[in-house]
Formats: C-alpha cells, structure tokens, sequence
C-alpha cells in the first residue's frame, strides 16, 4: 500500500478534516513544546472513539506504517515526537474527551485517553471527589500521556502515581484489536494484570484509549507550611518524624534548593518577600478531614517543638488559601524561573530516602571540581525520593559550550545514581532522550526480558518506533 | 536425562537432605492444607539461596522437568500443589527465610520469598515500623505466595494489596537467568515495569525469590466498632460518609451477616455474648495518630450522628485492646467457624462497591430460588468491593448432594458476578480451582495476550503447569 493509498483509506474513516498532511498543520504535532525534538509524519490523525483508532490501527499495520501516539505533547523527553525516519503516521488522541462514567459511591471516573488532567480533576471536584494527580503541565497534558509515561507530580507521597491510581484501561493493540480491561475493581486476581504493561510503555506496546481512575474524598482541611532548614540530611529525618505523628495526612513534602528559589525570586514578579535566605527549604502540606484550624494547630505545635531539634530558620505557616498559594508558586514557578534563566541540563533521578542527602552532597562535589562555576539547581518531591537536579552555568555567556558538555554531566550524575540503587528516570520516562542511558543502566537480563515483551505484543515494531527500547 | 540423573544432581547441588523423595516425607508438599487437591512430584526440594533455585531450575529444564514452587502451602485455589501427571519438582521456598535490608528512613523491607508474612510483621513492627498486610493465615502464608497470589486481606482498603506494598523483586527465570529488579523506589519510570507480570502469576512465569516491601508508620492509636445495620445498601452509604469524613485514618470496613455471626456464636467458644441479633453488621476500625481517646472520640460523635440516618442497631465501641481484639474474632473467627459447621461452597468475589447491594440480593434470590433451605453466609471487606459468598445447606446432612450441585451455584454466582462487572477471584486467585472458569470470563483478546506472555517468558510450559493457564 503505498502512502496516498493509505491516506485516503484514513480520510473515509476519519473525515477529510481528521486527517491532516499540510506542513503548517502538522507543525505542532511534529515538534515537542521545549522544541528539543522535530520529526516526520506522513499525516497527523484526530480519531474521535475507540472504535475509529482501531480501524486506523488496523490501516497502518497492513500498509505496514509505524504509529506515534500523542496527547497533550508536554513529554519531557521527546515521547511523542517522531522518532523515525522512515513512513509513520501520528495519532492524535485529543478529541477523545468523554468522562464515561463517575461512580461516587465506588469512587471511580471513567474517562477517554484525550481529557486533560486538570478537566478530569474538575469533574471530580464537581462530585466532590479528589482525582489526586497533580502536576505542573496538568492544564495541557492529558490522560493517555499521563498512563502512558506513568506521571507523579506533587501528591505522590500520598495517593501514589497514576499506576497506583489506575484500577482498568483500554487499550488498541497492535493488532487493532480493542482489549477492554475497564475494570473498576480495587481487587482484581484473575490472572496477569496486563494494564501494568501498557502504563509506562509510553505507546510502544499499543495506544490507550480509556482508562478507569480512582477517586478519593475531597480534603477539605488543609494546612500549608514554608520552613527554612540547613541541610537534606535534616530535610528526609523532619519527613520521617511528619510522617510518624501525621502518617497520611502529610500529603506532600517538598525540598527546595537556595539555588532554585533565587530563580524565582530573580525571575518572577511578586515572589514571596519575607523570606530570609536559607541553604535548603521544605514545602509541607497536611490535608484531609474538615477543620482548617485544628490543621494548622497541630502543624503549628509539631513546627515548635521540631524548631531547635532541626535548626529550623524562618518558617511560614499559611494563614488562608491565599497564603497556601503564594507559597506553593514559589515551588512551582522554579520550572518557568529555570526556563527564563536559560537552557540547563536537567536530570530527573530518584534514590532510596535514606541515600537522598549522601547523593546530593556527592554529585555536588563531582560536578563542582569537573565544572568550576556551575550552578545546581535542586528541587523535588523528597517524600519520594524523587530529586530534579538540574545544571547550568552562573554566567550565561559560558552556558552554550557548557550544553555541549551534557554527557559528561549525564556521566557523572546517572553513574553516581545507580551507584546509590536509584533510577534515572523517575517520573519523566525514557522517550527518545534516555534511550541509550537505559541500555547503559539496565541489566542484560532485564533489557532482554523487555524486549521479549515488545515482540510478542508488537512483533511488526511499528508502535512509536525509537521510544524506551 | 532420566529421573535418577536429575534427582542426583539436584542432591549434589542441594545436599541430601534437601532432595525429599520418599512417600511419607513429600506427602505434606503435595496436598493442600484443605485436603482438596493431592499431587505427585519427583521429589521435593528446599534451596536455601537465590544461586541455588537458580541452579535447581536450570537442571529441571534441561531435564524438561515441570517446577512447581510452595511457599507456606495456604493456597484455597490449589495453586501451590502439582496439578500436572507427567514428571515434575515441587521446589520449596521455605527455607529461603532472610530479611535481607531494612531501612527506616526509606520505609522498606527487603526480604526472601520463604519470610512468614507474620515474621515480617513483627520485624518491622520491632523498628517501629507496619507491614500492613494481615489475613487469617499471616502465621504460616509465606511472603513468596502473598507476591504470587497479589494477597488481600483486612488494609487493603487503607494500604492496598500485596502489588501495591511492593517496590521490587528478584525472581529466577525458566531458564535459570536470576533477574535482579530490587529496586527500593517509590517512582522508577525506566521502561516496562516487569514486576507486575510476576505478581500475581501464581508461578507460572519465575519463581519469585526476594522482594522490596513497602513499610509504613506504626499507627499508634486505634479505635474499633461493632455496630449493627439493616442492610448492604445502608453499608456502603456509611462507608462512603466514613471515607469522607476518616479518609485513610479509616483502616479497615468489614460487612458481617447475621449467618455469618451465627456460625461463630454457634462453633467458637467466648464469642462475643452482648449482641442482640441484626441482618447485618459492620466492623469498623479507625487508626493512625497517638491519641486512642481522640479516636475513639472522633468515632463517637460520627456514629451518634449516624444513629438514626443509618437506622443503627447495637453499637459496640472497644474500650481497650482486649476489648478490640474480641470485636475482631467475631470476624476472623468466619472461617474457622464454617469449617467445624461442615464444607461449603466458597466465593471469592469483587464488584464495583455501587454494585454491592443489588449484588447480595439478586443472588440470595437466585440461590434460595434453586436450592430451597439453602444457607448463606456472606462476609467480606465491604471497603474493597469483596465479597466472600460461600453457601451449604442447612442441614448437614443434606450438605453431600449440595455439594455436588457446585458447579450449578457455581454458574448463578459467577454470572451475576460478571453481569455486574465484578471479579470472579478478588483476592485468591485462579489456581487449579478457576481455570474454567478463567476462560469463560475473560475475553479472548486478553486470554490470548495472557497465554502470548506466557509462551515468551515459559516457552517450554514449564513453570507451574495446571494453574491459571
């Protein structure tokens, strides 16, 4: 079948407006949004159900065509950008916006691959429900790419990453068949759990088209604090003492490096003002019950007695929502701060707890004598263990050759990180950037076994070529 | 190679001692502990380390030799027990007993798969720390089984099942290969995440052999209720306003039927005496915190106001640990009382928590419909959709004729089950006893993807044969 064959069988099952071949139309489906990443695509399609991507699956594998899935195209790592030079089609899943179902009483929703997080969030809130993933692109990123790259954010600590949120999914396999596991069960033992395959498989074993998600009570109490604390090594014994006396209601925890909140406060208008400058600091939010005060009470008096035990400097409890806020954007505004300071070299790593601070004063010393004037920008969800450590030079004007020293960086953090029993991808997935790093970490046995799992399930090799394996 | 050559290799890598071959030495490895399923084995063999099941499996499969691993041997489905006439090994994992690692500051425990899931418990428990899993065979189930079946129990609500405590594995491979994949992180995004495929499996794909186990903080104060209620529908309304008003502080939500109580009044000596009867009942646990009193305080003021909405009968609070310990035989005792009123036909079924009550009454009507004098005794963890459906006759000695109709109560069960969107086996997997019942279920497409990964990671079927497959 030859390429316009092929696009003609799409636009009888898609509509002509569905499947789209003029440059200037496929641009920003073929680019990532850091603009990292640029590939090809024979036509970029917009199926609207399920049944419509599996016959657009079908098409593709018996013209022997490779598929790239994409969703909201906020991968990190260059996932859903093609990857391959040869003839692909890219599959949008965007117009797949349906919420299925909301069942309060099983506290599930079932939703469609194309809904944006933050949607899916809302209609939670709506059946006043929480749907707890919570992450910096939520207004954009959507569903199918938040299993497919098995998203964490900020609550993890608490509800779990979307793996733990996922109770079912459908999936269109290779094949084109539809494999319907949307099961809303919270136990399930009826052989192999297959959705945990395709979570995290970032599209390379077939295309998620709906899943069903787990929903939780909606706190309705929160309390919200900002302290300043001299190293990481007091940071993760603080968590540990949290989450003794607090245990689930701690629902995050997160560190911030002195380096990455004088971003913020350089980059962005109205950063918090009253802070006094502090090596490390912790972001700490309890939630769950109904009384804000009794909340902040017992922060407030776990706060005091902690405050000479872990050399405490300023802290500031949030007050109102408003408060909450500000402080939460000093946390969230580092990503954009970084950006606007120009390029760096990010790293997203996790660590056993208990090996986190030996890591960041080891990786700090290595980078510092190979590269004399770096700056390190570290923040992250130390509740998880999970650390984005990034570089990039004091001086702008030295950064350019300093980017180009990137495998040298990756070198000395990654080895050091699986020296320390972590991973070198936490929450970003491997996509097209981390490709060889994984060949490079992983056993043999392991690599093997995975692609053993691709074959079988995928034996053309034309689900999101150059991705993970 | 013939039987003899293999039972001499296995001797010389193992030892004489740890190569059972005589009758009476093998007769307790090859029934269950119900007595239901007898197999035959070649021999029985007990490695003590991870090189030595490696070399074990590696002679069996030159040998084209089935495996069959055992761990505590508690299996109600005839998992762990030979269901294969042709030649094979039972391979105990019994003596593989290590707790390898045990970090507090990162919350996990690393330990080998023969571990008794109560010797865990008590481990973590002295670092203050909680293993959360806890079922009725916690004193013999062995860590490796708990993996293999996904093991549920009385957390799950608060702290999932066994999938879900688990960060890592290590497992030996049908051909021998040992795959590391003891990873101790809560967020590790690097590819597919393999060890799903082995939890859950029943043995059929790898013997599991050690495994990363999540731990928690020790909840210090508890506070247990025993309260009577009219109906399912009743239930899991007030579970739903538990859940919005507890969140994770509520632990545990066990439904009771009256026949279920009965039994245990009847066949358990010092049950409870104060209970005036009730159709249904509810076991409660709140935990977390410090402050028993505040518990038991908090639940109080909840069930007052939950009196009359929820036409409450007999509210039991627990006053002191002994007085909890005794609310909690009365529902731990179920199984133990069933077996001494005689056999009975038993379900392990899960259903969306909305489906709950129109489940119960269809299938009490079904059921009484068919088989008039029927007896029915339903329990379960209400909080996870389980139910445990299990039905004899009234009177005993009617009970050999019922028993024969089995496959008959059998279908009007596990149809309805489906009907519903439910699980035919919640939380004990498919075993020997399910696997028809496995292929009526699922649908071919799933099926053929389970049986697909089997023939890639087990190309010789040697793994376990006779289970869930």
């Amino acid at each position: 079948m030859n390429d316009a064959h092929l696009i003609r069988i799409l636009r009888e099952l898609l509509g002509f407006e569905n499947v789209l071949t003029a440059t200037d139309c496929m641009a920003a489906y073929l680019a990532d949004w850091r603009g990292r990443y640029r590939g090809v695509a024979l036509c970029v399609v917009r199926p609207a159900t399920t049944a419509a991507v599996s016959a657009v699956v079908r098409a593709c594998t018996e013209a022997g065509v490779a598929m790239v899935p994409q969703g909201g195209n906020t991968s990190l790592c260059g996932a859903a950008t093609p990857a391959f030079d040869g003839r692909s089609v890219l599959i949008s899943l965007s117009r797949m916006q349906r919420v299925r179902a909301l069942d309060t009483a099983n506290n599930t929703i079932t939703v469609e691959a194309g809904c944006v997080l933050q949607a899916v969030q809302e209609r939670a809130a709506q059946a006043e429900r929480l749907f707890p993933l919570s992450l910096a692109a939520e207004g954009s990123c959507q569903i199918g790419g938040n299993l497919s790259t098995n998203a964490g954010g900020v609550q993890v600590l608490r509800y779990g990453n979307m793996r733990e949120l996922t109770l079912g999914l459908e999936v269109v396999l290779p094949s084109g068949e539809i494999w319907n596991g949307l099961r809303a069960l919270r136990k399930d033992n009826t052989g192999y759990d297959l959705k945990h395959l395709f979570i995290g498989a970032e599209g390379t074993l077939g295309i998620i088209t709906a899943a069903v998600l787990k929903l939780f009570p909606l706190p309705r109490a929160t309390a919200t604090a900002w302290l300043a604390i001299a190293s990481p090594t007091l940071a993760v014994r603080l968590l540990s003492d949290l989450q003794a006396r607090f245990g689930a209601s701690l629902t995050a925890c997160e560190l911030v490096s002195e380096a990455a909140l004088a971003l913020v406060r350089k980059h962005i208008p109205g950063a918090h003002p009253t802070l006094s400058a502090s090596p490390w600091y912790l972001l700490i939010e309890l939630s769950g019950g109904s009384d804000d005060t009794a909340q902040r009470d017992a922060l407030t008096a776990f706060l005091e007695t902690a405050l000479d035990e872990y050399v405490l400097g300023d802290v500031l409890l949030a007050q109102s929502g408003e408060q909450a806020r500000r402080l939460w954007a000093l946390r969230e505004n580092i990503g954009e701060a970084q950006k606007r300071a120009g390029p760096s070299i990010k790293h997203d790593v996790s660590l056993p707890i208990s090996r986190l601070p030996e890591f960041v004063e080891r990786a700090d010393r290595a980078l510092e004598q190979a590269f004399p004037e770096i700056r390190i920008v570290t923040f992250g969800h130390i509740g998880d263990g999970n650390l984005h450590y990034n570089q990039s030079k004091s001086a702008a004007s030295e950064n350019a050759a300093f980017l180009a020293a990137q495998p040298e960086v990756n070198r000395i953090v990654h080895d050091l990180v699986h020296e320390l029993g972590g991973s070198i991808s936490a929450e970003h997935g491997i996509g097209q950037l981390k490709r060889m790093e994984l060949l490079r970490y992983k056993s043999p046995v392991e690599i093997e076994m995975m692609r053993a799992i691709k074959r079988t399930l995928d034996p053309r090799g034309l689900m999101n070529p150059g991705k993970v394996l």
